[in-house]
């Protein structure tokens, strides 16, 4: 209703948040209802940090790597620094070290909230960005790995929301194997040249690992097929460990859900900085819409694995939920009636004014009901 | 679990800013789920405004009463100052005159979300709030009135809220006297005299209205009986319309929940300068706790009659909900033996690590129940 023609409105609000309006909020609201049911009923409790904290916890740890884009706010009752949070993870951690450090071991936690991110100046994206997710601390095995990642996917069948790839990656391999081999600019050159899946770059400039890293980027794909290409190739024995466990990791996911769509990527490694085994990142098939994304990290010095949903990619991926049909009600009807009609899934909309014309009114107040002569007339 | 020995620990929450733990944070969603769920049934429709806003549009209006307590972050992108909302209601007029502008009226909207409010230096109090509310957006009447506060009673009958205050006031009675009567330093004089009840200090300043004041202290109490004697009362002729006015909501109100407990307080009027009528606090009756507040106003140039909850007081108040029974079940087990306990309301503990004492491990793990043998079993 607002378009571009309106961009001098003062009413117009800043890039990056947005208004839902009825039916877009509600499918919203029920679409984070369902997802968190299907994760309580899984028994990960729900917990709720706060919109912002001291920027000094907030921040620290795996938060450091979001403090450029974290909005921070002087508190003027301690005179120190407190930032929104750009993201609830970093929150569940601390959660899980300081007010639930005494509940035993494995702790299944869930959350969902906004988070506000500084966002890329002139660039439209999102800065309100909703999360709902979960974290398993504690267990550190392929069967936690793969218990978090069915879960989530189960969160998607129960919003009917199919054609979806679960993409692996496990970038301490690569993280590990750079460490390890280069320094300096050469090391900077690697990693730019492996993002950017450029094989000639990495062959010329790889150095004795070269071989090892096309290779890698050439394993990508279906993950059985990868996994059988990762396991043929010659790694360093201290690594080896990282392609074992993704295996059993995938055995153990594809024994709860055999029908899953798997694909690995090897040398998918940027953004996962501070990672410490499988990683995933879910994908809508058709839109190549990123739902949600997730991985094995530390929380504290806790092993934990965790999955984040996008609930507004979700939703654009969803069929869409129908909406409660309206029914026009006479003032003053009874309580019985009302709560027969919600029951039956009726919005009712009182008629406030004594209408002489209910089917007018009706019409008018977007209602397809209309309850006369005791029952409920479609329009 | 975080006492006030950890004073000291880095990672405390800003004062006013807390981590909701398992159980009150399924609490509170749930709360919030069951109120939103009554105003949807009732025809008002879901919205979800940001988190903030530009402060221009934000803190215009009646927004501009809350300015002092927002907190405001420049917008990198816009270099405008944005502003944390302290409250949604400016929003919500913000999309009924903007965005919904060309929805037929009476628009019924619903809302809910967290403000930030910057509060009182040294102060203990929220500083994270949630409202959940209503608008009722065109008409201008009781029966208007008396829809807006009859749902909200019934949004806390469905939290088994019972022994509950609806205080009613008509301050735009009292700014209306005032404004006509008083100048200056005398007219600031009478109003902390009239909020304190200082009933001396209004008889010896409040001059030719001193007798009509009293007499307004005087009728407060049970909604029937403070009728009565404002009714008696002798008001300037253009006033007598709001006495009418509040009359005419009761009655309504009354006819809707003849059960409701209701009071009118004629002299409340602090807090309530942007309101155009019938204005109302709902208190819980024990605790005096605050659940909620509402009233008449404009939203633009269009009357609306909203009223909001705060279901972190609302839960204060609530019965403590039941928490789902955790059932713990043996790594692997079926599909539809898992799917028939989350029907029956249990929450499934899968045992990652295939113990081999069950008990002790469903009872390490918080488990009341365990699925062995073929059935559940309780602790």
């Amino acid at each position: 209703m607002m378009g571009q023609s309106e961009a001098s409105s003062p009413s117009l609000l800043p890039m990056g948040f947005v208004d839902l309006l009825p039916g877009e909020a509600e499918a919203e609201a029920h679409g984070i209802a369902k997802v968190m049911d299907i994760f309580g009923a899984h028994g990960y409790e729900r917990v709720r940090p706060p919109l912002l904290e001291f920027e000094s916890s907030l921040l620290s740890g795996a938060g450091e790597a979001l403090s450029e884009q974290t909005f921070r706010l002087l508190d003027p009752s301690s005179h120190r620094m407190m930032a929104l949070r750009p993201d609830i993870t970093t929150q569940i951690a601390r959660i899980s070290q300081v007010r639930l450090q005494e509940l035993p071991r494995p702790l299944r936690l869930s959350y969902a909230g906004d988070c506000i991110v500084i966002g890329t100046v002139g660039r439209e994206a999102d800065r309100q960005i909703l999360q709902a997710g979960i974290e398993l601390i504690g267990p550190d095995h392929a069967e936690a790995d793969a218990e978090v990642i069915a879960l989530g996917a189960k969160a998607l069948a129960a919003l009917n929301i199919k054609h979806v790839s679960f993409d692996l990656s496990m970038p301490v391999l690569v993280w590990s194997l750079l460490d390890k081999t280069y320094e300096g600019s050469e090391r900077d050159y690697i990693i730019h040249a492996l993002d950017r899946r450029d094989a000639a770059a990495v062959a010329e400039y790889g150095g004795a690992m070269a071989q090892l890293l096309l290779e890698m980027m050439n394993a990508s794909g279906p993950a059985d097929q990868a996994l059988e290409r990762l396991k043929a190739l010659s790694f360093p024995d201290d690594l080896k460990q990282h392609v074992y466990r993704l295996e059993a990791s995938v055995q153990a996911l594809k024994q709860r859900l055999p029908d899953l769509r798997l694909t690995i990527d090897p040398v998918d490694f940027r953004g996962w900085r501070y990672h410490t085994g499988l990683c995933v990142t879910v994908f809508a098939l058709k839109s190549r819409e990123e739902l949600g994304r997730g991985g094995r990290y530390l929380a504290g010095n806790e092993p934990a694995c965790g999955l984040t949903l996008h609930p507004q990619a979700l939703l654009k991926v969803a069929p869409i939920q129908a909406r409660r049909p309206r029914c026009l009600v006479p003032q003053g009807v009874g309580a019985e009636i009302l709560s027969a009609l919600h029951k039956e899934g009726f919005a009712t909309i009182e008629d406030l004014e004594k209408t002489q014309d209910p089917l007018l009114l009706a019409r008018r107040l977007r209602c397809s009901h209309l309850w006369q002569n005791g029952r409920v007339e479609a329009l």
